[in-house]
């Protein structure tokens, strides 16, 4: 049970890059790294690419307005300079600009936490690793849902073979928002989703996608794609190459299958991201719209419907609990969840404990780098005309995660 | 509104092949074609593979013990010289002797209603529909599930626009029956399912799938089909070749894709038929486990729940109503809706009422090829490595329906 | 698990009073009465008060021009003529004529099935089961939804101990039909339902609540309610003095307590058909909106939803059990299951065969009884400002059931 | 929308008393209050009764040790002589102790936020609300789940008449937590809650139904009732003369009737927080286990549900958005709500804006009073034989609310 206690011995001096006014995702950044104060203090930030619309901002929120800087360029030279320096800085600016920014905090000095898709290329992803290696600095990724507790509570039963051996793995992150091309033309946070020299090679790929994939990953760490093919679609034209909707099929090395659906093009649904794990005598299955629910489907057994915060759960789901049962939790524990393990990692980092580095289970560069992949092996099988095509995955995950 | 008043002269003088006490499905026909007394009326059959298990049933269901038969061949026979002799016989055998029976039937002057899936090649279908034409004799498909109203009412809202054009197609009927092979070796209804000689060329794609595809087709008839890709598995491996469970991957005519998940192992699973529609400014969704619902969500309106029986439904959906609004219906009403309308289809076509008989929706025997070469195109892309392919459709359902 | 096979010798020979073209209510009957036409054979009626809309509807639904009777006095008097004349009669026509034409019929040797609220009075019950001992005939209500299999799992459930303790007993049965007065004036159904001198001391209380006061009996049989206290209103003033909503409170002997709603001016509800028993360690719900489903809420524990159909259920749940899982059951088969059990009762009384009798659950006169004191009380109360009283039961209710 | 921004000036110092780390609600207070570190600052607290916990709970959380203090008084005193000192405090102690620290610290010149139930008596609130408004200072009170924004929609809606004129009202707040004694006797937080001296006057009345009538009068401010009655028990006999369950009726004055159930024993319930309200033509229902959710059920028209974030919501329900569409928000963002308009309330009082305050929807210390008011008259019932009572409100909230 986490009570907004300190779990390392002061809040950690962060910064911000991007997540201003206009966008949304800067402030789920900031909800789950101040939710208790203990784990981060917000004290400087280039909030916005339009310098006074971002000091504005970062005063409204509370950074003292020298603090809030033109661009990332002067806040890593300035703080270098201040004794008492930012430590960490979240990246939160399109996907085009995500790789220049790590480098550059990274060579200042900075632990890193950073949004999805990380880079365009896993070649990318690889030397900013090394980086990190070197630097001895932590790179988190912002796979924001792959907090919510219930994900752990299936990790565990997987683990625990309360399902049996993996069959089918089914994946889903879908909506409908972009069912027509309206926010194309008027939304700046859409604008550059579909334009490939910012987004990368994809759209709703790496968009959507990568979190499901990752919480794949999570909660079945052992499970190892073999080969994979994706058919993609641009629906609203002007959007190609980019997808607004694709179908993967997967065949995992023991003999499992999966699939997964991602769109912004599945109109209507709000109640699209979805997993389900099928297991030789039972399934699980999470849905993000019901995230204090996970359902447990034995064969031939009444259906069972777990509850978060009860106390039946497994104690790697309670560890992350804070409301208690009966009190509803959402995506904002979700992102206190991932925030607080970003934290506890670079502490750990920095007393150089690498004993609690690698018992700590959060998305860390190599779960960025595996979403990248991911993005590369789909894109690879689509533009190759939706054939299968063996997966190409991180080294290190295939041998040791 | 149905009501049980007759809608056919007089009812039909109807015998049924199988569907004795060990199976499950016989007692869903009786249910289906005997609701209102005014459809169907059962005098013969040929219950039972043990003859005086099937007389000793049929005698239990009010059939006169000298019109038990022990097999259809002198039921067939027997029933010809009867002046008040059998005018339709339904067939509800296993799969590899559908063929035979049908033949039979026709060529003794009988219309027929069959289980699916029908024959094991659609040559076996085309040959069929011609004799059956030369007789001038219906040939009725069981797809039990497609006679629920709901998918009438998702078929008029389609074609009203009111989903926009279709781009997305995501079918799925599985259940977790058989998680293990216990039955396999312990129910004599699933041991032929599994025996390639008895089930034909699939197991899960004809047993289940048949159903969706069909559904699909009910309710957007204009959509064809373009190419398929399927990868089908067999987690017991003792079912080989016969799958357990597949995905299908399709590519529609009109741009639009698809996607159909099928199985008999997804543990635990009570709640696994469901069709979902995505057009460009609405979805429609239903859940076989919630009968009485349709989910209709436009994109940035209130999500809406259709209730069967009200009166905002469609005149299609509405003519199948029989027990009113609060009153659960469920799939006996199913099947007694298709069943009606084998009625009506028959007796038009007696009447040489081909006008009647054109403007008739129920599953015919274009119905009943289309879900062998449904299942033709699916093993054939199986059998050849999950690859796509063009998929061949029937050339009739192509051009007319 | 039922299949249609006989379960007495022959079918009975069975008329309807009422029940025609125009009400809702007697295709219910029909399809519960002659699900597998082993139970009962429709033979004669007098299914209308405009004798020849009758005779053209009976003919319709296949009984034989010569016995559509213009009235019920004519048709006992000349079935009693013929040697394979009626044996058991269904009333279905409105509330106040129950009582004349029960009489009439018992006194004609004839069984009896009757639409509830049974009668007016208590008293008349009594008269009727009276005369009904006297005649040795059998007197069944068709409380039609309690028909539905997963009340008796909760009554074994409850019976096994498998919440403790009874607590709290939750009753509603709403709906909004009503809400304004527009069909008071259009519909025949609806006109009488309101008029004191047709209908009687209620509308809703009987027409809705006595269902689930039997239901709630049914699945409870030895909780007994002491005190009682009922709200009711007449939201639609011209409704007065029979109210469209009401609120009961229960206090029953064991120190439970208890509280029902019934309505019919709840806007828009769709599910409200329900009922939750609470005990010292678990609860049972059941929605008749969801009527495949049990719900099963041990304290502390994951939630269980009890599908129909599987192994794990009772075995007095599986005896009525016909279609199989994943095969969705209806208001249809809880029509079928209570006539069945009338027919089973009829052919006990026939061949005197008490003991079978007593041991057969179903809504017997006592039950009808009960539910016409359950409005007394109700009324009593409501009537006197709302106030406790003490509730009077049937006496032998009391002291056997 | 919300994003952090600041609506207040600069932070209020704010101190807790109580909320330390053996109890579940003073880490509620702080995600409410610390959300976006714009509206509140912790710089003080009295956070235990053993004051070392105390401060070794406070430093934890990053109170500075010096103000982490051994009770309330020294605080209120300690903090007085500062010139950053504070200026409003919480208090989220047992309810026998409200009053004493209201009253000190409103006679310290602070703001006050309470929890509920206010206080054991009206009068005792009258003199609060009389003392608060003589040294110019607000009194919050803490019914945290009525920040849930749908609640506001529900309020639109109703006030621009898309339900009509309200005929029934059905609130419902049940758990099972307390099905049987063992916390009574192992949990400090449960202990005081079932002790009349710390408790008052009621048990689940006002621990859980106070918050359900409060969020009943947000949504339904022109509602007032006129009758009331309530039948409470204590299942667990120990806690006699406190109720572990109880059901009260309700008649208003413009002749709706209303019900609630509030319980502790409903073993196994998870989702028993709930609202109805019926309409002339429509109702409204809203599930805390649902917080994202509202329905919409139009008489005659399909289900509508209203999903959180949705540009269709009224300009009220979106104020309060923070996440935006496919993000669930559950309690922390409630809690967020309500502490962001006490800091406004605040502000507004410290600026004498009066005319803001009034404009301003938040638990004041009328809804406190009002709920003390709703134990009253349930208690004044319950004792006189569970008896229809005349209820007495508040005076001010009669007439101007």
């Amino acid at each position: 049970m986490l009570n907004g206690e300190r779990r390392i011995a002061r809040p950690l001096r962060w910064a911000m890059v991007g997540g201003g006014r206009l966008g949304q995702v800067g402030y789920k950044h900031r909800i789950g790294a101040l939710r208790d104060n203990t784990a981060f203090q917000l004290v400087a930030g280039a909030f916005d690419i339009e310098p006074e619309r971002g000091k504005d901002f970062g005063v409204n929120i509370g950074v003292s307005e020298g603090r809030c800087y033109p661009d990332y360029k002067t806040m890593f030279a300035s703080e270098a300079l201040r004794e008492d320096g930012i430590e960490v800085v979240s990246i939160a600016t399109p996907n085009g600009t995500h790789y220049e920014i790590c480098k550059a905090a990274l060579e200042a000095g900075l632990h890193v936490i950073c949004e999805k898709p990380l880079f365009f290329t896993s070649e990318e992803g690889e030397n900013i690793k090394a980086l990190a290696k070197k630097k001895d600095k932590i790179v988190g990724v912002t796979y924001g849902f792959s907090g919510n507790q219930m994900l752990l509570q299936m990790r565990a039963m997987i683990e625990q073979g309360k399902i049996g051996d993996i069959r089918v793995v089914d994946l889903q992150y879908t909506h409908g928002f972009n069912s027509n091309d309206k926010s194309d033309k008027t939304s700046d946070a859409q604008k550059w989703r579909i334009d490939p020299k910012v987004a990368g090679p994809s759209f709703v790929l790496g968009d959507l996608s990568t979190h499901t994939y990752y919480m794949s990953q999570l909660i079945m760490p052992e499970m190892k794609i073999k080969r994979l093919l994706c058919d993609r679609q641009s629906f609203i034209e002007s959007r190609a190459p980019l997808e607004d909707n694709a179908f993967v099929m997967m065949q995992y090395e023991n003999g499992a299958v999966g699939r997964l659906w991602t769109s912004s093009i599945n109109a209507g649904c709000m109640d699209g991201h979805r997993i389900r794990i099928v297991g030789t005598n039972a399934s699980l299955e999470w849905w993000d719209s019901k995230p204090n629910e996970l359902r447990y489907e034995v064969q031939g057994e009444s259906i069972q419907t777990l509850i978060r915060a009860m106390p039946y759960l497994d104690e790697a789901c309670m560890a992350d609990e804070r409301l208690g049962a009966l009190h509803q939790e959402g995506l904002s524990e979700s992102w206190a969840n991932i925030y607080l393990k970003f934290a506890i990692a670079i502490d750990a980092k920095n007393r150089k404990d690498e004993e609690a580095l690698s018992n700590l289970v959060y998305p860390d560069i190599d779960a960025g780098i595996a979403g990248i992949r991911w993005i590369e092996n789909c894109v690879r099988s689509a533009d190759n005309g939706a054939v299968w095509v063996e997966f190409e995955a991180n080294k290190e995950l295939s041998s040791t995660q």
